[in-house]
This record gives C-alpha cells, sequence and structure tokens, in this order.
C-alpha cells in the first residue's frame, strides 16, 4: 500500500455535484474532488482542521463569512469547527487535507 | 490566514534542485516542490507520516526498498520512520503531506 494509483480510489457522491477519492493515512484524509460547474457546498463546519488547494477551475469558498473566488495557485485554511461553504464557478479539482481522519468519508 | 497563494510562500532549495514552499498549519506541513530534472533525494527518513503526489513530471521514489516510477494521478504512502529516496526523471511538481508539523522546514 505505498503506492496507490488515484483511478483505483473508489469515486463518491458525497453532496451532489462533488465527486471525491479519498486516501486514509494514520492521521490525514486527502480528498481528491472533482466538482461540476455550478455546484454548491452548503454552509457546514466539523472538527477536522482542512487545508483546501485549488488545481483545476474557479471556487467560490466562503470561510467564516470571508468569500474568495480560489484559482489554482491558492489555498484556504479553515481551523477547527469554522463553518464555510462552496460554488463552483466552472468545473474544478481540488484537494482538501483533512486532520484528523474523516471516518465519515470511509 | 484563511486565504494563502502559494506564489506568497517563500520558496526554500532545502536539497539541491528541490525547491519547497510550505504551508504550515496546526497539525501539518503541506508542502509544494518544484524539482530540478534529474535532481535526487538521498536516502533518508523521519518521524513524520508523509503522502507525496505527483501533479507533474515523473518521479522515481524508493519507499522502504521498493521503486516506483510515479506521474501525475500518482501517490505514495510513507510512514513513520521508513527510509525513501528518490530521483526527479523530469522537471517535476510534487505536493507532500506530513503528519506532525516539520519544524525543520519552518
Amino acid at each position: 500500500m505505498s503506492f496507490i494509483k488515484l483511478t483505483d480510489l473508489t469515486s463518491k457522491e458525497i453532496v451532489p455535484g462533488y465527486h471525491g477519492r479519498f486516501l486514509h493515512t494514520e492521521h490525514n484524509t486527502i480528498s481528491h474532488w472533482k466538482v461540476e460547474a455550478g455546484a454548491t457546498l452548503p454552509e457546514h463546519a466539523h472538527e477536522h482542521e482542512q487545508t483546501s488547494i485549488v488545481l483545476e477551475g474557479k471556487f467560490e469558498l466562503t470561510v467564516d463569512g470571508e468569500a474568495r473566488l480560489l484559482e489554482p495557485g491558492e489555498w484556504a485554511l479553515i481551523p477547527s469547527n469554522v463553518p464555510h461553504s462552496g460554488k463552483a464557478h466552472t468545473a474544478c479539482t481540488i484537494m482538501d487535507i483533512f486532520y484528523p481522519v474523516r471516518e465519515d468519508y470511509r
């Protein structure tokens, strides 16, 4: 299990339009999302610290009431229990790193 | 500090040919590497769990004696204290996720 092909991880549609593949390490969950253009992520919060990295597309992310249109090369840091929401302005590829493991994504 | 531009993070050449930018969260260090073609990473090990994600290029990674030529869409999981080494067969862009924080990269 040292080497993993992304396409060998099962894709799950966690929220409509948000198709994620998940690698669970001992301490982190690393998710790779393909997001449909226009898909919205309702405001929510979780205990897990989250870093979001836009690899492709334009994604509007709101963290604790502050909105930003993120493009490739832009990252967001969402501390534990901070509310956040989002909207894909185009089709997007996004990575999220969670600590601790997202047991709900297994 | 919710939103970060990758280019606002200082680039450091940690090993010859390995130019990294580092985001330190409360629990993780997320690194974004630009690696020069041909650059070699000597075998080493550290307490930090590491996940490596090749975004661009071809990178040969050896984990605990097992070598693999990784391309985009291929990830590697390196548990705590497992020896690993590498070589960039082309110029590469790679992300590493470390737990816990790499204090030595601050």
